[in-house]
C-alpha cells in the first residue's frame, strides 16, 4: 500500500516535470536570464538562512563522524554562497544554446537540413555532499531549457532544501513553470529505484558522488546515465621538463584543494631526472602535510624512512586527501601505459618542453582532459569558460569532461522542402 | 563448465578488440581510406558468393514463414551488393572526423583548450535482418576509428558472415589490426548477455531491430545503449497545404518502401480540407494496395465501406507494410498533440504553405527529424549526406536521427599550458 502510494507520487512528479519541460524548452532567452539573475540575488539575500541550515547538516555530519573530505565538501560559508550566486549570474551571461544551428546542409535535391540544438528534456541528478551542486544544476538546466529533478544526499538535505526553496520562489516569480525544477525531500532510498524506471518521462540521469552510488545507479537505471566517476589524476614529469615549472604544477595539483576529483593522486617521474627532481619536491609535499607512498625505486632515491611503500592498490586509489603515490618510469611510453592501466580517464598531465613527447602523451592518453604544462585542477566548467558545470563526465557517450550548457543539449534535424519525394 | 568457457571466450574477444581499438584510433586517414576502397571492390568481386549465401538465408526464411517485410529486408541482389560497395566508396571520400578541433578556446590565464573529436572506442552492434548493416557498420566504424563487434540475427547469419569475411580479408591486407572488426558466428542467445556486462571493454551498444530486441538489450546492458526504436512517422496535411504536393508527399512516404522505419504510418488531415483532399488521396492509396484504417470522421468523409475503423491501438502501430491509419484533426495544435501522444520521436512532417504553422510544428514536435513539405522517407544517413548510417537513433543522448561518422565519435579536451596553476 505504502509502495503503491510512493509509485503513484513519483509517477505524478515525473509527469508534471515532463509537461513543464515542454514549456521550458520553448521559453525565451530573456525570461530564462531574468529568472537566473533573480535566483542569484535571492541566494545572496538569504545567505544567513542558508548557512543556518548548513550548520544543521554540519553538526549531524560531525556527530556521525563523516570523513574530513566529505565535511569539507559539505561546508558552506558566505563566500561559497556568493560564488554560487556568481555562477548563476555567469550562466545568465552565457549564450543560450537552444535553437542554435550546429550545422546547415543544402542537399543536391534542394532539401535544406538544419541540425538544431534542443534541450534534452527531463534530467535527474543524484548527488552527494556539495550543496552548491543544487544551484549549479538548477542554473545550467534552466538556461539549457531542461526540467530538473534533484535528489541530494541525506547528509546535505537541509542545505539543499534551503537553497532549492530560494531558487524555486524566484522561478515562480519569473513566470516560468513551477514544475520545471523540483527536489526530493524524502530521503527514503527506495525512491531512487522508483525514479530510475521512469524511462518514458526522464531522459537522462546524472549521478555525482561516490563510486558505489554511481555503480548502483548505472546497474538499476533504465534511463541513459552519464557517469561522473572518480578522478585518479596523474602528472607525468618528463625528462625534458622545466623542473621548476613541474614542481609548481605538481604542488598545485595535489595541495590546492585535495578533496576534489581533479586533484592529482599519482605523480610519475622520468627516471633520468628523478634524483634531481624528487628530493626537493617531496620535501615540499611533506612540509605541506602530504603523505607520500612511493615505489621501491622512489623510496631508494628519497631515502626510505621518509616515505611509505606503495602497494598495487595505491595506484588505483583516489585519496581525495593529502596522500600521493609516486613512481619512477622509464619514459613517456611507460607513463602512458601506467595511466592506461590505473587511471580513471578523468584528467592527466605531462610536464615537458619536448614537443614530440607532449603530442604523444596528448594523443595516446585516453582521458577526458589531457594537459601539457598545466595543473589538472583546471578541469572545471568555470575554468573552461562554461560558467558552471553539471560535473565532470568520465563517460565517452554524449558528454566527456566538464558538462556545461551545450553538453546538456540534444539536437534535432529540421528539414525544409519544396515537395521533395524520395525516388 | 561450458558457461565458463563461453565467458572466457567473450572476455578474450573483447580484450583483443579493445587493444585493436587503441591502434585503430591512431591510424591515419590514408590507411583507413585504402582499406575502405579495397573492401568495396572486394564486395563487388565476391558478389555471386555473397548472393549464394544470401539464398541459403532466404530459403530458410521462406521455410520458417518469416513475415514478408522481414524477407524483403533480408533480400540481397546484385544491385544491393553494388550499393553496399558504393557506400564504402562514399565513406572513403568523407572527411575523417578523428582529430578535428570542434572548438578552440583561449582562456584569460593563457590556457589554450581544444575540444578534439576522438573515436568512442569499441562498439557492439546487435542487429536483425538487413545484411547491408554488416558492411555499413564496418565502413563507418573503420573510418571513425572505432573497433567493432557485430552480432547479427540468426536469420541472416550466412549473408552476414559472407560479407564480413570479404571485408575482414581486405582489412588484414591493408595492414590495419585484424581484431578491429569481428563477427559473432555462434547464434547462441546467451552470448548477448555475456557481451552486455563487459562495460570496461565495450564503450557503446547499438541495437537495431524489433522492439523486443531493443527492450531486452536496454534492460540487460551495463554499457551505454543508443536505441534505434520503431518509427511511427506522421504526415500532417495542414489547411494551408498545396494539396497536389501533399498527395505526392504522402503517397511517397507510405508506398515507396513501406518496410522501413521512415515510412509514414499515420496521416493526419486538417478538417477544413479533408473533404477536398481525402477521397482522391485514399483512392490512390487503395489502388496501390494500401489498406486504410480511418477515424469515424474519416470513414464518413470517404464512405464507410471502403475503409476499416481505426482502433486506439492503430495510432501507436508501426505497420512496416501497406497499411495506413488516417485521422482528421482540427488544427496544427491537435496534430502536434496527437504526434506527442502516439508518435515514436522518429520523423514527422507537415505539409503547409503557412509559415507560422510550419514553424510551430517544427519547434513543438519533439522528434529526431521534423520536415516541412517533404517526405519522411529522407531520414537516412545517405540522404543526409553522411555517406551511410549506423541507423536512426530515437534517443536524445549522444546521437539523434541518422548516425554517421561524427555521431560515432566522442571528444577529448586537449589543454596547452605554460606552467599555469590554479589560484
Amino acid at each position: 500500500m505504502k509502495n503503491l502510494k510512493l509509485k503513484f507520487k513519483i509517477k505524478n512528479l515525473c509527469e508534471r516535470t515532463k509537461k513543464a519541460s515542454r514549456i521550458l524548452a520553448l521559453a525565451g532567452t530573456g525570461a530564462k536570464n531574468r529568472a537566473l539573475v533573480a535566483m542569484g540575488k535571492g541566494l545572496v539575500r538569504n545567505a544567513s538562512r542558508i548557512l543556518r541550515e548548513n550548520d544543521k547538516d554540519l553538526n549531524l555530519a560531525r556527530k556521525s563522524e563523516l570523513p574530513p573530505a566529505m565535511i569539507e565538501r559539505l561546508t558552506l560559508n558566505a563566500s561559497r554562497v556568493a560564488s554560487m550566486a556568481e555562477s548563476l549570474f555567469d550562466i545568465a551571461k552565457l549564450k543560450d544554446p537552444v535553437g542554435e544551428a550546429i550545422e546547415t546542409t543544402k542537399r543536391p535535391n534542394g532539401l535544406l537540413i538544419k541540425k538544431v540544438r534542443v534541450p534534452i528534456g527531463v534530467i535527474l541528478v543524484i548527488y552527494e555532499s556539495r550543496p552548491n551542486v543544487t544551484s549549479d544544476c538548477v542554473g545550467l538546466c534552466l538556461k539549457s531549457g531542461n526540467a530538473l529533478i534533484l535528489r541530494g544526499g541525506s547528509e546535505a538535505i537541509n542545505s539543499n532544501i534551503a537553497i532549492f526553496n530560494v531558487l524555486h520562489k524566484e522561478l515562480i516569480s519569473s513566470g516560468l513553470p513551477a514544475d520545471a525544477i523540483s527536489i526530493i525531500k524524502d530521503t527514503d532510498r527506495k525512491i531512487v529505484g522508483r525514479l530510475l524506471v521512469e524511462s518514458a518521462l526522464i531522459d537522462l540521469v546524472i549521478p555525482r558522488g561516490g563510486e558505489s552510488l554511481i555503480r548502483e545507479v548505472s546497474a538499476k537505471s533504465r534511463i541513459p546515465v552519464i557517469k561522473h566517476y572518480k578522478g585518479v589524476c596523474h602528472t607525468y614529469v618528463d625528462e625534458f621538463a622545466d623542473l621548476e615549472m613541474a614542481e609548481e604544477i605538481c604542488f598545485n595539483a595535489k595541495v590546492q584543494r585535495p578533496g576534489v576529483c581533479n586533484a592529482m593522486e599519482s605523480m610519475l617521474v622520468n627516471r633520468r631526472i628523478a634524483k634531481k627532481f624528487l628530493p626537493g619536491m617531496i620535501r615540499r609535499f611533506r612540509a605541506a602535510g602530504v603523505e607520500i607512498r612511493g615505489s621501491a625505486e622512489v623510496k631508494r632515491i628519497v631515502g626510505g624512512a621518509a616515505i611509505a611503500l606503495a602497494t598495487e592498490n595505491d595506484w588505483y586509489t583516489e585519496y581525495l586527501g593529502l596522500i600521493l603515490s609516486v613512481k619512477a618510469v622509464k619514459d613517456v611510453d611507460e607513463a602512458i601505459g601506467h595511466i592506461t592501466k590505473y587511471g580513471s580517464c578523468h584528467s592527466d598531465a605531462i610536464v615537458t618542453e619536448n614537443r614530440r613527447n607532449a603530442e604523444k602523451f596528448l594523443n595516446e592518453v585516453d582521458s577526458a582532459c589531457v594537459y601539457v604544462n598545466a595543473s589538472t585542477r583546471f578541469t572545471d566548467g568555470g575554468e573552461f569558460g562554461k560558467g558552471a558545470e553539471m560535473g565532470v563526465s568520465t563517460d565517452k557517450i554524449h558528454a566527456r569532461g566538464p558538462m556545461g550548457l551545450e553538453e546538456l543539449c540534444s539536437y534535432k534535424y529540421v528539414i525544409y522542402g519544396k515537395g521533395q519525394i524520395r525516388r
